[in-house]
């Protein structure tokens, strides 16, 4: 077995998570935990999403969280931008990359965004202008593994969406399994198609971990060849559509699970299960990631008797 | 990839769960779950503890439990007996199976039993007597992945039990992972080395979740060709030493995973999920598993818009 000797993790916790919370976090508790991310050696980032703080409250100091939070050439700070106004907001805070994002079945792109799947992508061209080829834009598909009102998501026609988004201008596309819904040999399906026709693609995945099964699909991910794996510190956000379900695989135990596995991530695992700790505490409740509370493997200690 | 056709599943949340449980649990309650979990399918179940109700007042009623319960030619009942006295108790109470238990480290051994591994390996000579060749005794070897206490286990010494076991007579062996340090590396080369010594072990496997990664080992186990496999309805019991830690892999999470990797297991999933949801009931709070909580992968709802 061959695994990559490295991977990247972008960790969406700031966006993808912060954005689920009720509560607002001060603008300095946001900043304060990004800033303590990047300091475990996390190198991309969604920050936040330019979006009417109508829409999310959360998310309404998008612009003084890029422009206030730690910055460098080797870090790289995303934003989710829906729509021209929140891809300006973004070029004007100065984010690295901006990502739009679109669904792979119709139903959940209606629901989502309350437009067909074509009316999104025609959308993108007016933000793609905006960017103005200065600004990386990535594009995110949600719910590619599987749409929770419409089920299975044909192969061809998530390669007919990446075809039509590398058309545009993308070339860095992630596949979200919004609801959990992604299992090993969908996974395989799925991206072998995708890299076999578009070899030059950068193609990121974004696992949930709503059937517990989150991990295994970035075991098979990884058996692939893939790189690049989104996930949200603590296990935060990510849509857990039912009560005590889970969303977001969570990124400190992706990453233990790496270095078990000889994989490189750049991150200081101590360190980032300090900041997980932190997360919890700021958001008030006992989130899903397993080692922080476990710690490390070889954290000898003296209980394990049943 | 190819993996097994069908695998064993063995439930241990009747014994493994329950004994964690502070609150008795009445034993009619007892053995409507334990029916109901055959119900589903189940085949092979680990129902009880034959210890002494000083030790776990909880399972006092193991006799009544594996007398009571629903039996059937193609079920087979195990109980863990721990000591000579436990093993007159289940043969007389009529079990299909006895289990011994020992660990992998001297120092785990001597916390969980007050003896040495070769102590323990010596007292098993009485059990064996007693269940005088008309009652299958398999072994169970506790932190065979890595112990708490002292870290690592080398690979060979777990080889070495194992050929003492099997020197006693023992056929069938489960490695448990009882603080889970188990990792696919660490699975892989364990296993390898004992299937290779052993070719016609029967060869059990008992992950934890401990740190995010039990279906992860699972998965890596599968891929040997390994076909056994222990866990607990919801994730119950397994050890959890640290405050929201979790412990056994949970039995309907797995056969979920088994079940999309198109592996039969002879269990059905909704039952299933219906079970775990009564065991939440009777314990009185959330279990760790996620697939009762967010339903089956094409359970269509009408949620998964974040």
């Amino acid at each position: 077995m061959i695994f990559p000797e490295s991977v990247t993790i972008v960790e969406v916790g700031p966006r993808d998570g912060f954005q689920m919370e009720k509560t607002f976090i001060e603008t300095d508790t946001k900043i304060g935990l990004i800033n303590a991310l990047i300091g475990t050696g996390i190198k991309r980032i969604e920050a936040t999403s330019f979006i009417s703080a109508r829409a999310i409250a959360q998310l309404r100091d998008a612009a003084e969280v890029v422009k206030r939070m730690v910055r460098g050439k080797d870090i790289f700070v995303e934003a989710l931008v829906p729509n021209p106004k929140g891809a300006e907001g973004a070029a004007e805070a100065g984010v690295d990359g901006m990502r739009i994002f679109l669904s792979a079945s119709e139903a959940h792109n209606r629901k989502n965004v309350n437009r067909s799947i074509q009316e999104s992508l025609s959308g993108f061209k007016e933000i793609l202008r905006i960017a103005g080829g200065k600004v990386p834009v990535a594009a995110d598909i949600a719910v590619a593994f599987g749409c929770p009102f419409e089920g299975d998501i044909p192969p061809d026609r998530l390669l007919r969406i990446a075809d039509s988004l590398i058309e545009l201008g993308i070339r860095s596309i992630t596949l979200g399994d919004t609801t959990g819904m992604a299992t090993p040999p969908i996974v395989r399906k799925t991206c072998e198609l995708l890299v076999k026709n578009h070899p030059h693609l950068e193609l990121g995945l974004h696992f949930h971990n709503t059937r517990g099964i989150g991990l295994v699909n970035v075991y098979e991910a990884l058996h692939l060849g893939l790189t690049i794996f989104e996930s949200a510190v603590g296990g935060l956000g990510g849509c857990p559509f039912a009560p005590g379900a889970t969303g977001n695989v969570c990124t400190e135990d992706m990453v233990y699970l790496f270095h078990e596995l000889g994989i490189q991530t750049g991150i200081n695992l101590t360190e980032l299960l300090k900041v997980a700790r932190r997360v919890e505490q700021v958001v008030g409740r006992v989130l899903p990631g397993q080692v922080m509370k476990a710690g490390g493997r070889l954290d000898l200690h003296e209980f394990g008797i049943c």
